[in-house]
């Protein structure tokens, strides 16, 4: 997916909401959003925008000298956390455990950095648990984990990272050997290998660290022996809209289980925004 | 008003808006907009949004050789031409006919360089009319247009302009002189002379331009001819939020007639986006 110029609003959209995440000091924040300005005139739109946001929020870091998203990424573990026992008894009660932990994890990618609020995250679950899903590969999804030995598991952020283990323990519950994904150090409210611990996933599977600060999974810039694993994937299942863009398209065979949340996006699905994809590539 | 933080990517909101007036073609785009962020990158912070918005759309039409919202206009002024009978109707059969032209005034100012549905206008023909607004001087309005002679009445956007219309007539019955304010150049959906002329007000009062191309009302950017007579003004109706950005706080008795549309201006106001205001300085 190439850089839309419908992009450049949100990358500035983007550092809004990280420096407010730090301060509401204009005379801290407009020096870094100018420099910000500096970075998104040269963006290379032939690539997707989650290159133009990993330089930024690398520039935003080193500017402010910590990372924007580290209190709000225990917040929205704990919360998720909270609602973990209901959504597993909903799990265990449904008539297709797979198929309910597959949409929850769906559901929980309505945890952005944005504000979260008891009432998106439910309604997110009711529309995912009850309406259908604007693309769903369910029935090829099943077929392709009930043929797997190994399943490589692309986690998003954090919080929803709570709603992704009720999805790997339907597969390990199944006898896949599962390794969840994380970032090798932080980058917006993604998850990293804190929040993994955090969500109790340390426990339950192996956890790999991709070794790359990126939005979503910039190949060439994760680590060797994360692209050996990458590679060498029997089935991947990926979650959210950066993961999406950074490897539809590369041949691959991989799920994606996200929300589109913005307009480009959307756009070139084909969808509305907010739609929910359970989508084969 | 100063500057916010939050202003900088509305501002390349709006770059985007214009340039798909004329062309979806992100080669012709591209190299616009990285000037644009060029611009924006030293934006003046200590000065109304609207300079820097001013700015961008000089920048925009000069690249583009043309102006992007001429047609639109066009579109918008001929159907808000199409409810004038109705709406007049209206205010002939109401109790308070000059209150119904003012509400109603207010209700045209949705009539933005966004998309005009007929939904959105109904929308706010309703809400304008039927409920009470978020600010409302009415009785000091009534008094102070029943003690004036003359009324200075500074027009926003196409279209909008037939609403306008409707309170200027009112003006005129009760025996006003009414001087109609337009732009004296084109710059966004605002009004200049030939929107005047086709929504019909050349006929009924002067039409004033303000010798100026910027958003809102600079006075340092408009003629000596129109500062002379905006001074001497009696009574000053001011329409839309780039005419209260800019001239809010200067001291000179104003009616302040608008939607506030963005959230910077709704925060500085204490209100939700999309408040309706009729508002004495």
């Amino acid at each position: 997916m190439q850089t839309q110029i419908d992009c450049f609003p949100c990358f500035l959209r983007q550092t809004i909401i990280a420096l407010k995440q730090i301060t509401d000091d204009p005379a801290v924040q407009e020096p870094v959003i100018r420099e910000v300005i500096s970075l998104i005139r040269d963006a290379d739109t032939s690539r997707p925008p989650a290159y133009t946001t990993t330089f930024l929020h690398r520039l935003i870091r080193s500017r402010m000298g910590q990372d924007p998203f580290m209190h709000i990424k225990d917040v929205y573990n704990r919360l998720a956390m909270g609602l973990y026992p209901e959504l597993k008894d909903r799990v265990r009660r449904s008539r297709d455990p797979l198929q309910t932990a597959a949409r929850l994890a769906i559901s929980g990618n309505v945890i952005d950095f944005g504000i979260f609020t008891s009432i998106d995250i439910e309604n997110s679950i009711r529309q995912a648990l009850e309406e259908h899903i604007a693309v769903d590969d369910y029935l090829s999804f099943r077929q392709d984990v009930a043929g797997a030995q190994e399943v490589l598991y692309l986690l998003d952020n954090a919080g929803e990272v709570v709603f992704d283990r009720l999805l790997i323990e339907e597969l390990l519950r199944a006898g896949k050997k599962v390794k969840a994904v994380v970032k090798g150090s932080p980058v917006l409210n993604d998850v990293t290998a804190s929040d993994a611990t955090q969500a109790g996933l340390t426990d339950l599977c192996e956890i790999v660290d991709n070794g790359s600060d990126a939005v979503g999974t910039i190949l060439e810039w994760t680590s060797p022996e994360f692209r050996s694993r990458y590679q060498s994937a029997e089935l991947i299942i990926s979650k959210g809209q950066g993961n999406f863009e950074t490897l539809w398209g590369n041949g691959k065979e991989t799920y994606f289980l996200f929300q589109s949340k913005c307009e480009v996006v959307s756009k070139e699905l084909g969808l509305s925004p907010g739609s929910m994809l359970l989508k084969k590539s």
